[in-house]
């Protein structure tokens, strides 16, 4: 089984990134994490990350056929990009939306997921610990 | 470990209602769905169904000190019940929404969630598996 | 035939309840005038009232297998109650909304009608007399 | 006692027009079923069809004095004609709103009805026999 | 000078039509009031009603080269009829907009006039009296 | 004199619930500074809490005739529950919101009180303590 | 007969004040415009303007007992006043609203007037000489 | 214990304004029923009204360090004064937001307070009474 | 090949009417232009004008049978003629919407078509000129 | 002649994409179609896809000088990308507007254009003729 | 060069106004801050406060041919006073809007400000600090 | 002192963009402005264009402990890149914002920016020099 977790624009900039918010946690400790727990479900990650609307569109289409499923955190263009919502549907694969902080606490425009249309389940608020329960929902679902 | 399943108004009529919307599987056979994967994971789990909003927000609260956490299909209450969101803040027990159909795909109203903001998760589209990959997230979650 | 009618919140205060908008003729009167059509037309009725949603819903679940059609007066509830909306849509059985007062006339949030999708026709702002212009257009239909 | 049947823009067309929507008979069965069931009631009635807006207000207004009410379906103008909600209460006739179709089902601005609050009755997603059901609760109406 | 009046739909129907908002004078009643005011200021008027737009559209637009002015109650149409405003802007003739009714104490829908950017002045709530400013500033604005 | 005071959903979890929001006192202290306010000023208080909305109507429509007047904290209900609305019209007796928490100050779905136009004050922000204010408002009211 | 003519803020600036849409006369000419037109109509005018609010309220209580009518442009205030709107509203003296630029043609802020409701009419877009216009409407409106 | 009471524009004008809403005694009976409450409560009042919302700043901003509460009728700034709103929280004394007549049931732009997030309490619709009331409220939370 | 080209309320008043925006030449001048452009594809065309609402679609309903496309410039009744988009989808012929001012660059409610949605394109801001590009396109399509 | 033909996210993912909306047909498909037509047309086309919005604006401006006109299918970027309208009103080349589904008959997100504004025409909803469509009205317009 | 520093409702508190938001130097600081950036770029200024936004308008009127431009705080009006936006404008002097707090991190009615679009720029959330910034981007743009 | 100035989308096209809106100098003319002010400072510049939403998101983040501000025209991006907003925001470096054209005149959609809360002023209006005013600004603040 392959996942790949795709990181949005900003998450690069994790632990720097204002940390009330984000939490101190850097990058780096972000990927050991989903390393990990790929480790122990004995699947294969490989984990991306744009700044790029257009790139983060190329990868997902890149998934078609090479990977089972999709673990995304697409950060601001959560709440606009319809093209990112579009390249979901297209490739059809399972995806499953991660936020590290939580979105309905947050400002009125972070409250609405454009792309959650395309997921089949989305986790907010619980930090970096989120994508190890994304990439379980996935792994479960795919097995399911 | 013990997890409260709690479904809302109308899901004991599962395989009567709407079977294009909510699939032909019955009530029981989502009990059972449920209790198995719980002895798979060896929990324990109650399921309760209640078309009465007032008796959702009476279990809830009870859970408290008594659940590890709870799987919630609000049902139509996930549109409007603020009750509901303040009973799974007050306990502060870890929670997943589930929702067999996919909201964001039916009326406009069913698109937004006023419970979710209490959860950490949120599941949707998946049928009676949902509430699967839900109780898993909440056993992850428990031990993670 | 037999025919449910349902009464919604408040409704068993007529005569007492704001009597200029509701008129002057009490509960009581609104079952007797419903009987006495029912007995013109040969079917049978039952006539009940709650104040609770969850109740509501009980009993439109409860017609199924056992009514034939639903005389349904939401009251309050019309304006925000989804269950009531999914359980007239998950029984399938035919409904006619009644009104006594003319909600077109009044307050904004008492214009717009949650429940009427799952019904056939709406009746409003004829008093009393409406249950019998329902009980009427519902005999119809399940005779026409 | 004599009864105006109105319909609104496009009526004509039935059977031709979006034949999912509005099914497959025409215009003459439908005058057809309205003539017997008058005839069943031992009633006058006089259908007529308009794609003029002005041409409804029109006869409307030459109801009065002349007809005991009214059967409409505006069709198009249901949604935006303050000109036939302004005749309907002119004239003072009771009257019943019919839609072959079922417009809570439809386009956001088809759930809207400007010319309602002039009408006893809404009847809703019935197809041609809603007429039916329009004469008899005007029947009743005027009866009662 | 040549003056138009022009009245839209249901305005015939004065001293019928709702008389607590209308008022009990008559639609003729109207005509001569405007017609002595006329003859008081030695000018011609021209008074038509109709209940279609395209009518009025159609008259407005015969009144370019003909008429110096419109003194024009649209009626239902203030509230939709962007035909009326166009005709108005394209024949370029100076307009008054008379109401019967004061438009600012009624529902929502009637508070807001499409046509009145077309008009230099409008006059709400006076009844028929409404004609008679309306007509003096006419005749004001093209001596002026 | 007889006051009712009537406590909805979850204000039986004071002291477990968000304490950052509501406070740190417990439902029974709740209880006691009512009942030690009732004592200072001579009169009976009855104070109940439900979670259910259905028996907050009922609740209210049995104070009819046996209590002279009602404060209120309808809790997540105040934004959404036209039922309570209605019953507090329908008994017609003086009432009084209280709010724990400044709901002026929080999510903005609690700005707004469906609940109020029944009432004759509204007091938010003031804790428990807010319950003495009411009760002395409705006392001073009724002997006023 | 005794009119007050009242200006609101920034009208004292005309022929400065952004003469592009106001015009190049200035404020001195206004008055005298409004003068001269009462001088031909034997009645007597008094001109005031102010930048205040409170001010202009005050006046028009002030006018109570001693004014027959007032043409006033309340300028920025036509659009947020509720204080002159409900002052117009306490004195109940016949009111004109005049504005020198054409508010239907500028930002959609200017569009709305709060204070419209308290006048008999509305005179837009017809430069310094609508104020001849309003004035005549009221003399027209007093001896009617 | 001192109390300010300040009321807003029009309210001198009670009696003469619009007597159906806000009833026939006169301002000096205002300022009489609250000096004899006053009295009674053993506490000095000082009462003030003005047109001018920034008189009603500046008086709430002298009201610091000399008053112990304010009684505030903001009459219409109560619907768009952001500068009263400030100036009560930039003192921080408590205040109680009076309206004489019932905001709820009138136009909706009356419905929305701006000045209540900073006030304990509102009351609404006792007429003159709900000065006493208010002046109570303040009393009581002061001594309390 | 038979084209019906359609024009809506005031296009008669070209070259007179508001010429900044529609430009200077007239209506004949649009009919020949029209008609070259057939001659020049040697193709039928029917080039009619109406400022009724009711004409549009009784001559669209006319053309079912008869035209293998219209090309339509719905004028005015573009932004709210729902008759207009019913009775284009009702005869199922192709359509070509023009606009000869661009439409996107003018007042908020000429920016939304409600007819656009029963044709296959729309042309707008292009003059005269835009007819010729609708009949070309229709003749592409329909030999297409 | 030479035409630039520019194709937004996802295209590229023709015929695997969501086929029931998009059509079974490859985006080779496509291309040979468009350079089908263009060889027929005897003109040059340049055909170019891309999933960043930032590309797709360097592409508009590097047309510049160079191409006569662009078709282009915004993909999702029709809906919010005000950087592809900047773009294409900064070059100023004319442009057609096309889309493969029909955008009216989807989500209501998908209802609206933000890049149609810089286009002199729209086409949806004839799958990959549309672009056949485009393309002539392009050549057409740039020969008229 | 002679600038005037105009600050509106409330300012004159600062210090004892919500530190937390507003900071705790008092109003003499600020005045001190602006006076000895006034010394060191060698310009006079004249520093205002003022409670009563007509006031605020007459002192920017009078600024007219007496300044070079105008640093504003307009506080509370920033987010309705039209009267200020309309003196602006009027007497077309330079302007520069500060505020203290950062307006984009309140409540939803502080995000939007009426006057600025009369501003070359605005300063916001640097404290008394954004004064000084005011300043200097004035007197570089008198000086540019 | 580094300062880093970032141009949006279609900058490069200045003097060929819109010179009616956007003056008629080009971008080169643009960046030598900038450098002639820097040198005037005696602060570095590194000024950079892209259409690439991206790009800026990668070159903000780059900024970061490199350089000491950043003044930032977002163009077309201003009004929906939440990226670039999450951006700023996470590198924590003063910024400016600046429009060539005023935004608070254009359409709608460009008098919202969905950047400027991360920056501590905006310039807008001023041209080609709102860089110089921006810098000066940038200049101040870090100096300050």
């Amino acid at each position: 089984m392959k996942i790949l977790v795709l990181n949005g624009p900003n998450l690069n900039m994790l632990g720097v990134r204002e940390p009330d918010i984000y939490g101190k946690e850097n990058y780096a400790s972000l990927c050991k994490t989903v390393e990990d727990e790929a480790k122990r479900l004995g699947i294969q990650v490989d984990i991306r990350q744009s700044n790029h609307e257009g790139q983060l569109v190329d990868w997902i289409q890149e998934a078609f056929g090479v990977f089972d499923g999709i673990v995304i955190n697409p950060a601001a263009y959560t709440h606009y990009s319809i093209a990112i919502l579009d390249a979901l549907k297209a490739v059809g694969l399972p995806a499953v939306e991660v936020h590290i902080s939580d979105i309905h606490k947050r400002e009125d425009f972070r409250k609405h997921s454009v792309t959650a249309p395309a997921c089949i389940g989305q986790i907010s608020g619980k930090g970096i610990y989120g994508y190890v329960l994304g990439i379980r929902m996935l792994y479960d679902h795919i097995n399911g």
